[in-house]
């Protein structure tokens, strides 16, 4: 799903980007964002503001789907993901950000859409289908979680978002979006060239997922992410601890690049590329040193982090400030949102 | 489901409404409203009026859930529905007329409500699986569909209803209700004397289902019901074509009362129990015609129906009245389904 703390793969290549796009993006605030995060999408957020009409959502209300019990936990990490967000470089100015659960028009939206989707149809999503796996749920599936791609689809329509930044696996979900998009013009009995709505395209990500300290998936319960909060120390401690190559015991030894955690993560974030080749092929040979290679991720990180670090104190002192981006990005969101949502229940011939 | 333009069950025993009560009704506007709402449900509507609080919820969004194909037929019938109350002598100076879809807190309610239920739970929901019998769904169900137990407990507790009446078969839906409001005081943390959300009662209908003019159950698509808003020939047509004894072709022949839709529409609405008595005992006996039997129930449905038929065409001349009427009604349940949101938003930590 594209709104997930969890997810970190999407680099959207530049071409696929036209001036009138509408992107929308966003994250379930279920923990504060990490370099995965940062790699796979806020990189990319970044260098999309000025280009397009961005936005990001701060999905509180999905969190919710699979996190009822946690609402005192969603509810606190709102704040944090926004001061992520200012702390990565997302200028408020350009990009709206917005709060779902803030948004009552996604909420009218989405209880519209269930009508024109067949529950068989949601049982068959794959990325439903895998995350039940995931989580365990079998019977005990909540019936908000079955029917978050109708509320996926409510947030895409109702920011008119043209453009997705999305996984491979996440294609069905805009796959059901422009299914429900298609259901809605023909109710309303909308000509082709004036559709009430219009279908959306998936950004797909060429960035690989970047992994978790250990070499598992990033996970905030693993505790093995590198947080764009991290303070030196931190950045020091989840280096040190990376996962590389067992077989490379001596540094003379020939070493493993592929699966190596340090590597992944130099890869993502060196801006010498060259220079990191250089060092993949000197470790593959035998004669390189994982604290050599660590050092230098290290510093890399840090260069990388410290001026987010700064930003994101001074952004933290002054928690007026943030609430008031949130609230004007919300009250933008709130206009747009409510606007496509008179259109849609025109189509449910709801006008009043 | 106790919003059913087809519901014709309810008759409640005085003694179970208390002062203080809260009492939810409504119908889908799927069509107009006919005698069998009027036994079954509009009489006792009006015998509340004043003797507690009352609001009549026309579920124009519940009726988009099988008739998503059919937009427009329900948005004209939110009028004809509300035509048809003042009709049947709603006071909208005492009861509440609102119109669902215009309910935005409602929405809202319904998709925090999906996070505290199961897919599973919703299945085993006996009215659901009759309706998806009844309808035919089987594996196409619309999601909607599904989800509207979730739905109608929004509409309940959105009112802070304390009272519903229902048809024995609707109770799983009171049941369903209950345990969203237990898990919402439970999330909230709320201590027992002061809950955020009241659990709600059942009023049983002690009336038996008046049946159509061919004995079936009456519905519109099978034109077998006699609208509120049919004319003096219309009745005289309708009564003449009801189905009595098949074995009673002589007026001296005995007859059966039982499965007479005549007899049944007299115990109804013939205000002289006694002399209808006499006459089940005359019929039983033999000697006594369906023209006789028939002719006093046309006077007695013209009697019934004539002043409604009247009003209704007073309003009809009038829909501008009528319009403000659901505007004023709609603005009331807006102010205290807000009100509702926000205590429950606070219960899923979503204060602004």
């Amino acid at each position: 799903m594209f709104f997930s703390a969890g997810d970190t793969a999407s680099s959207p290549p530049a071409r696929a980007v036209r001036a009138d796009d509408v992107v929308l993006t966003g994250d379930r605030p279920t923990g504060v964002l990490h370099l995965g995060h940062y790699a796979g999408s806020l990189a990319n957020r970044v260098a999309l503001q000025g280009r397009c009409t961005q936005t990001l959502l701060i999905a509180d209300l999905q969190a919710l789907t699979d996190a009822s019990g946690h609402a005192a936990h969603v509810a606190a990490h709102v704040e944090e993901v926004a001061l992520d967000y200012l702390a990565a470089g997302i200028d408020p100015a350009v990009t709206t950000i917005a709060v779902q659960s803030r948004l009552p028009a996604l909420a009218e939206l989405t209880v519209l859409y269930l009508n024109l989707v067949t529950v068989a149809r949601l049982e068959r999503n794959p990325t439903v289908k895998a995350e039940v796996e995931l989580r365990g749920f079998a019977r005990d599936i909540p019936a908000g979680f079955l029917c978050y791609p109708v509320s996926q689809a409510a947030d895409i329509t109702g920011f008119l978002a043209t453009l997705v930044p999305v996984g491979e696996d996440q294609l069905p979900m805009i796959e059901q979006t422009n299914e429900i998009v298609r259901r809605v013009n023909r109710l309303a009995g909308a000509p082709d060239d004036a559709p009430v709505l219009t279908e959306c395209r998936a950004l797909l990500s060429s960035t690989p997922r970047l992994p978790g300290v250990d070499g598992r998936k990033a996970s905030k319960s693993l505790g093995n992410a590198i947080p764009l909060s991290a303070s030196a120390d931190d950045i020091r401690r989840l280096v040190h601890a990376m996962y590389t190559d067992p077989g490379h015991v001596r540094a003379s030894d020939p070493g493993r690049v592929e699966g190596n955690v340090v590597f992944a993560y130099l890869e993502a974030f060196d801006p010498d590329a060259a220079a990191v080749e250089e060092l993949e092929a000197r470790y593959r040979r035998g004669g390189l040193g994982d604290a050599t290679v660590k050092r230098r991720l290290v510093d890399v990180l840090e260069q990388l982090v410290a001026p987010m670090r700064a930003r994101r104190a001074a952004f933290a002192n002054d928690r007026g400030y943030v609430r008031d981006i949130l609230r004007e990005g919300t009250a933008r969101g709130d206009e747009v949102t409510r606007q496509v949502l008179r259109s849609v229940r025109r189509a449910f011939a709801l006008d009043e």
